[in-house]
């Protein structure tokens, strides 16, 4: 009979323990990162409200991009494709009793209904950072130091790992000199963030196809490409001095292409790429001062933060030869049952290691021999097994035997945890 | 001005710190007491296919209690309403690679479309504990012993928990005496699942409106209450014979009314309990011998396995004064800024105590008085603050003030890290 698994869903990934135990080492280095600078663990739902991301995330997002669902009264429920509008719920649902500048970071799951393609699923993970309450360039520094930190964690050296930084207010004002009209100032932020996916001819077409004069056009990309124009940013300058201090100078570079897709941001906006260009963007993000009154709050909280997906670190990782060879099964011993009529002992000898803290495991199908037993310990990388026979009763031992070595001993009962423990700190 | 905060999704949660803190905390003690036992992690898609649900899970949680979408072709999906479904189809997939018995484990979101209600959202968490590929008592025995252990681990004493037991082709066994035909044994379980939600004069009405006769409902009531038909079933018999052996009798009991509401389940089923009956049942699992078979595999993998949610944990907890309280700032030293002219340094100071992987904030608004950054260390429960003023900088000092003991002392600035290490194994 052939078999006939009902298939997962399209962009959905299926975690075996090898690949869990990726996701647990990702998470461990993005939350080391966050708590060296001080940021706090929180999460938030995976449904919201449609309208908590209308308007905000971008029309793209929200109406192309979102798993969307209707709940029983018929009100349309999405499932986040990103986590800021979330974090800037909750901080406005608690204005009056945090303590700014809150500084927090989660680690989770998004969902984007796209084509599923390198680097991206329609269910994936985002590290978010985020820093809420603080204006000026301090703060923006302090969160793009953290993912310079995160990429030396993952040692990623800035000759491999470039952060793209650039400021919304100075691309706006030379928007506004190519006569860009202040209403369209998004739409072309929009449009100038596709600029990468497109040969320039394509994207001179494109631009005159939403709408801006064929000179507008050449302008605009004039603009996009202007590597000079930095020092008209005050904002800027501060921000690479504050960078400078921080020791991470050589991570992060101005880029007047970098424009961001989302519409909340109002100031910075930066990106992680590979030197190379070879994947997409690693994380991005930038400042967005109007998202908690956006979403309700009476003050205005201005905030600064990023997000990097778990998929592309994973792709980057690869290719410069630094993705992690992980143990993924945690079992230290296996205890075999000799016999049935022995197995009470095994049974004994395996309680005893658990209430000592060993990690361990008894077999458990029915009167397997014990060259069986011992090929699953091998199989699934145990290293030690533990063998109690007639003769090991009668004398109160236990055989120790360890796979790695192929050395076996036969030691009294009483001393096999302090065995273990010592041949567990040599292995 | 008013807050008009764009509202949460019923029954879903906010993670504010505090909260994050409880479920890292939850979730580290699942993940040490199934690495006890040698169990490892693994994850899945939160999205899955209706059709991976029905007639597997039983129709009333797939058809009431799923949250459901449809994808861009029209297909209905489902936002996991429970994990062991996702189990089977990972187990089937990888049936010729995998080395049996899997045993695994995952802490994760689930989704039900119920009323909100205490100790259940529509967005929870639950532990999943599985075994599969082993047959008989000693794999049931594996897992209710992963269970007792875990309660343990949590502080909660067999005199606050039960783990009740039972056993189904026993009461099938019994069903069919009674008369009740094959092809009802099903609907049957479900009913007899029901009876602890409403009173005797209730359930009897109920079961004859499922179709039974008056006798044969009242035959139900009495076979579910019946509590010395343990010893008619040779199964439980040796199960409770091994959980001694286990060490964990003393949480264990053979109660004939659990049958629990899921239809998959072939033989062993049980459900966790705080002995006052106070909260709703904190797990529950069983046998399930047919799922990765149903699920499209060609081999049958006999599976055992149980699921503890999160939020009831949390209030037994409670309810028992064994909530854990738990520190959510990870911070260790704030950096203050004394004057505009003096902040490099204070960058300066920070960056080298991150090198040193002291986790450490500096303030991050503008001008701040120095009162104001002690105010905000004070409130975010900082223990230690470093203050470098313009003595301090001349003499390559440091002032390093201690904000449990009140203590500050002035040192000079190459011994400030051995002293925050020290004054931080002290506090």
């Amino acid at each position: 009979m052939k078999d006939q698994i009902i298939a997962p869903v399209k962009g959905t990934r299926d975690f075996y323990p090898e690949d869990q135990a990726f996701q647990n080492w990702l998470y461990a280095k993005c939350k080391k990162v966050a708590e060296l600078f001080g940021f706090q663990e929180y999460e938030g739902p995976i449904l919201e409200s449609l309208e908590l991301y209308a308007a905000k995330s971008g029309e793209e997002l929200v109406k192309k991009q979102a798993f969307t669902l209707k709940d029983q009264s018929g009100k349309t429920l999405a499932l986040r494709p990103e986590m800021t509008p979330t974090l800037a719920r909750m901080v406005a649902q608690k204005v009056n009793e945090l303590v700014f500048p809150v500084k927090w970071f989660t680690f989770g799951r998004r969902f984007r209904y796209e084509k599923p393609q390198k680097g991206r699923g329609r269910e994936f993970f985002q590290w978010d950072v985020d820093l809420l309450g603080a204006e000026g360039p301090s703060a923006d520094a302090e969160v793009i130091a953290v993912a310079a930190f995160f990429c030396q964690e993952l040692g990623l050296s800035p000759k491999q790992i470039t952060i793209k930084i650039n400021d919304r207010k100075l691309l706006e004002k030379k928007l506004l000199e190519i006569e860009i009209p202040e209403e369209k100032i998004i739409s072309t932020f929009r449009l100038a963030d596709k600029k990468d996916k497109m040969t320039k001819q394509e994207f001179l077409e494109f631009a005159q196809e939403e709408q801006l004069t064929a000179d507008q056009a050449k302008a605009l990309l004039q603009i996009l490409e202007e590597k000079n124009s930095f020092s008209q940013s005050e904002y800027l300058k501060e921000l690479f001095a504050i960078l400078k201090k921080y020791g991470v100078s050589e991570y992060v570079e101005f880029d007047p292409g970098i424009v961001r897709g989302l519409d909340y941001y109002t100031q910075t906006v930066f990106e992680i790429w590979d030197t190379q260009g070879q994947f997409r963007a690693i994380g991005g993000g930038g400042r967005y001062d109007d998202l908690v009154a956006k979403v309700g709050s009476s003050q205005k909280i201005p905030g600064v933060g990023f997000a990097v997906g778990d998929m592309v670190v994973a792709e980057v990782l690869k290719a410069n030869r630094l993705y992690p060879q992980l143990s993924f099964n945690p079992t230290s011993v296996l205890v075999t049952i000799f016999s049935p009529d022995l197995q009470e002992k095994s049974f004994q000898i395996t309680q005893r290691l658990r209430n000592n803290n060993i990690n361990t495991e008894i077999f458990l199908n029915y009167l397997p021999k014990m060259e069986k037993q011992i090929k699953y310990a091998d199989k699934k990388n145990i290293p030690l097994v533990v063998i109690i026979g007639p003769e090991e009763v009668k004398n109160n031992t236990v055989t120790l035997k360890n796979l790695r070595t192929g050395l076996q001993k036969t030691l009294p009962e009483e001393e096999l945890i302090t065995e273990i423990k010592t041949a567990f700190s040599l292995l």
